[in-house]
């Protein structure tokens, strides 16, 4: 069973802006016309209707009936319960289908040569092998499924805000944020996330990039010269402190958290961790660990930036409160909307230490003068109505489903390949024994047969001499068959037979 | 003939967003309710069923229906052809109104103590004589009239953005904005602006603000540690350079621009300018002082901040180009819809030479990753269709309306007064007579009437010794009854019997 590829979508979208009328029709047509282009290959899984009627904002009636009369006409296949299908009847039209399995590099167009958001993920060089036949499946951390954008409800937000926003709202907006929105988040935050968040302490920024650029430049001005980063962890902040005026000094972790020694040694007065679930290694710190960092800040007056890129994506057990919450003056938390709706929203926020506070907010003042108000009022109503948590579920069950996949190809494939950091987040890491190493050979073979990888060695100074091939695998923004598919691809294109 | 405050409107908000079977009952019961609350004085002027059916975003036929409804309770007076009024009956159940033409602070609560764009109007510090009466009128300039924000016309292009963007779109944006708006704007930047616009070189970004800010890193970047501002000008340049490490220094204007010889003696190889309507003095540059720029900036090595605030609102005169069509490798161009939608979008961009581009794009790319790219695509939209021009002549018409009201009202109120920077833009400078002062008692007799008004000093260094009253007077943001209501109120507040 193969499920759709992303590209699906876009080309329904066109028929979904269809007048009224038309628009059932026009849905019938494009879906057809997805077929017969190969666009939609034959045993592709289509989504359930009410998905589709919520993606494209169009009525489940509408999408029902295409589904009814594109079976009747041998293009679908539907089993009872089940879910429906691209049929064998469509399978003869197809001229040059892609591979089974394989999807367009779905982040493609807006990856190559950018940046993501800070910590997490960054598919910043171009898959190895530059050169080599495209990239078929993209394995690379840092993208959510742009799809699970809730197209329908955030229109319907929009327009609901339009109506009833005050003309004032439309002036110059105050930095920190707009005040519904800081209220909204500040509970959300407590209720999820274990935070002390006083909507007063809330600013509203751009993003967790934006976020560390803010501090960046407050404590460069408090004269700090370094923030220590956790290794491995991701090189992105080197560039966003030093655009600050700051230097980056890698610290060691371990299966704990960083280590305490040598953080004591370093001499710096500043960093940033990812505590719930440690990027790239996935660990969550302990207890003693997050006691200890809190000892060391309050010992050296110094500030911990935790950066909760996937607080809100928990598999298998009750969530990791924040650090934060331990200590409001010590930590400055941030988090985004980027992986739970888009990054495209730049909308994020950051609770800030009292001592802080007027500094940050007179940084984002010169920065932007604060975030664009209509996307503020509109995730504040998303918050307030109960919708984003609803779509952080709907990311839950959609992500989880594609990390069962991965570890059954994984351990169906490549048999012998530990993973690790599996219990939350978008991707986990996996170490695949040596003989089908060593890791140039591994990712070299990977990119001619088209997979994108990226290898753990880029994300911190460690350079295990095990022989063991270690990679960072970003799931979430592929679909679960793509995710099979891909890791069979590997496992033939670097077999040992 | 008054016109309708502000106020008003957001009243009505909330019947508008009421369902469609309840919406014109709900929309009578909002305006009788303004007028019994006193929110809709008797004499105020309605705006016309178009109008307020845009602004709304209900159809027309629903508001012509309250009007006519309303007209037969007697709520509401209406002339054949010359519009309708709040009319005598309702008087009648006046309690506490407000003064005739005067209206609530319309930006009041988005004003005090933030910050406005760039250059152009910053009412920072309150109106002289605080703790004194609250503000009934508000002179003081940079507020756009934000009711005339075209709501409907912005929810649909919402929507069918939503409708028609591709799924990648949605990802982490191009630090240099969305291509479908570079392209879009550098048309029509082009078209109204006479600026050189190569898409390639425009970076979409967060206002006039941002810009002066990307381009005060880029310029300490390279060694500078000082930009000129003109004096008089705008101090709030002051606080955005130093935020990137650059001091300030104001450099002499008189009727034709900057004087040279200051300027060359001042050391510095940067400099902010407002060529096309100055900011305060609403003076253009002569076609030899622009040159003469130009030629100082290629001899020191140098660069020109052409902050093109107002460039869209012309009353009586066509265009003046921009500068930075003479020169765009010395210039850099930046603008936003601040003034012709809305400042709350955080909506801006900046033509930049290409010396400088790779180092802004960065500079923007660690500041905030890039826009947010729902407004993007919408403004693309808003500009392809006509939308947006359709809006600067909206806006245009309504403005100059203003400044008429504005003109009028001085003449007759107080007699001798020159007035001067007319042709364009959302303010004037006003000169009274010396006999009206001085300056301290005209500012504070005012505020104790509820007008608030900024002189021109406080925009700069000078301090004219010939007993004249300066003021810098923002018109754009009241209905014309207010403006002319505002200056009687000043009049009978300062005059000498």
């Amino acid at each position: 069973m193969r499920s759709h590829g992303q590209a699906a979508w876009e080309l329904l979208l066109p028929a979904a802006a269809a007048p009224a009328r038309r628009r059932g029709r026009a849905l019938q047509e494009a879906l057809r016309e997805a077929e017969r282009s190969g666009r939609l290959a034959a045993g592709t899984r289509l989504p359930s209707t009410r998905a589709l009627a919520a993606d494209l904002g169009v009525s489940r009636g509408l999408v029902t009936e295409a589904y009814e009369q594109l079976t009747a006409e041998g293009y679908l296949r539907s089993d009872r319960g089940a879910g429906t299908w691209v049929g064998d009847a469509a399978r003869s039209r197809l001229g040059g289908a892609p591979a089974p399995g394989a999807t367009p590099d779905p982040g493609g167009e807006t990856r190559a040569g950018k940046a993501l958001d800070a910590l997490g993920p960054r598919p910043a060089t171009p898959a190895r092998g530059a050169g080599a036949p495209a990239v078929r499946v993209d394995f690379r951390p840092g993208t959510p499924d742009l799809s699970l954008f809730p197209r329908a409800a955030w229109s319907a937000a929009q327009r609901a805000v339009l109506a009833r926003l005050p003309h004032p709202a439309l002036g110059y907006p105050d930095p920190r944020g707009l005040p519904e929105l800081r209220e909204a988040l500040a509970g959300m935050l407590t209720r999820r996330r274990g935070v002390v968040a006083d909507p007063e302490r809330l600013v509203v920024c751009s993003g967790v990039a934006q976020a560390s650029s803010l501090l960046g430049f407050v404590l460069r001005s408090r004269g700090l010269d370094a923030v220590g980063i956790e290794d491995p962890g991701s090189p992105e902040h080197g560039r966003l402190f030093a655009s600050t005026g700051l230097d980056t000094v890698w610290l060691p972790l371990d299966e704990e958290g960083l280590r305490p020694e040598p953080l004591a040694a370093s001499g710096v007065r500043a960093v940033v961790v990812t505590p719930s679930h440690q990027f790239p290694s996935g660990i969550s710190w302990s207890a003693e660990r997050r006691a200890a960092l809190l000892d060391w800040a309050r010992a050296v007056d110094g500030y911990v930036l935790e950066d909760d890129y996937d607080g809100d994506f928990r598999y298998d057990r009750a969530p990791v409160g924040a650090l934060q919450g331990l200590d409001p003056e010590r930590v400055v938390y941030t988090g985004s909307v980027s992986k739970s709706l888009a990054p495209g929203l730049r909308l994020g926020w950051m609770l800030v230490p009292e001592a802080l506070l007027a500094e940050v907010v007179e940084r984002k003042r010169t920065m932007d003068l604060g975030n664009p108000v209509l996307d503020q009022a509109v995730l504040a109503e998303f918050v307030t109505r109960g919708a984003y948590d609803r779509q952080l579920r709907r990311c839950q069950r959609a992500y989880r489903e594609r990390r069962d996949a991965l570890l059954s190809a994984l351990a169906e494939h490549l048999p012998g390949t530990g993973v690790s950091g599996i219990a939350a987040g978008l991707h986990v890491i996996a170490r695949v024994p040596g003989r089908y190493g060593p890791t140039e050979r591994f990712l070299a073979r990977s990119a001619e047969a088209g997979v994108a990888l990226r290898p753990l060695e880029e994300y911190g100074t460690a350079r295990p001499g095990d022989g063991d091939v270690r990679l960072v695998i970003g799931y979430a923004h592929l679909a679960p068959a793509v995710v099979t598919a891909g890791i069979r691809m590997v496992a033939e294109a670097v077999g040992r037979e």
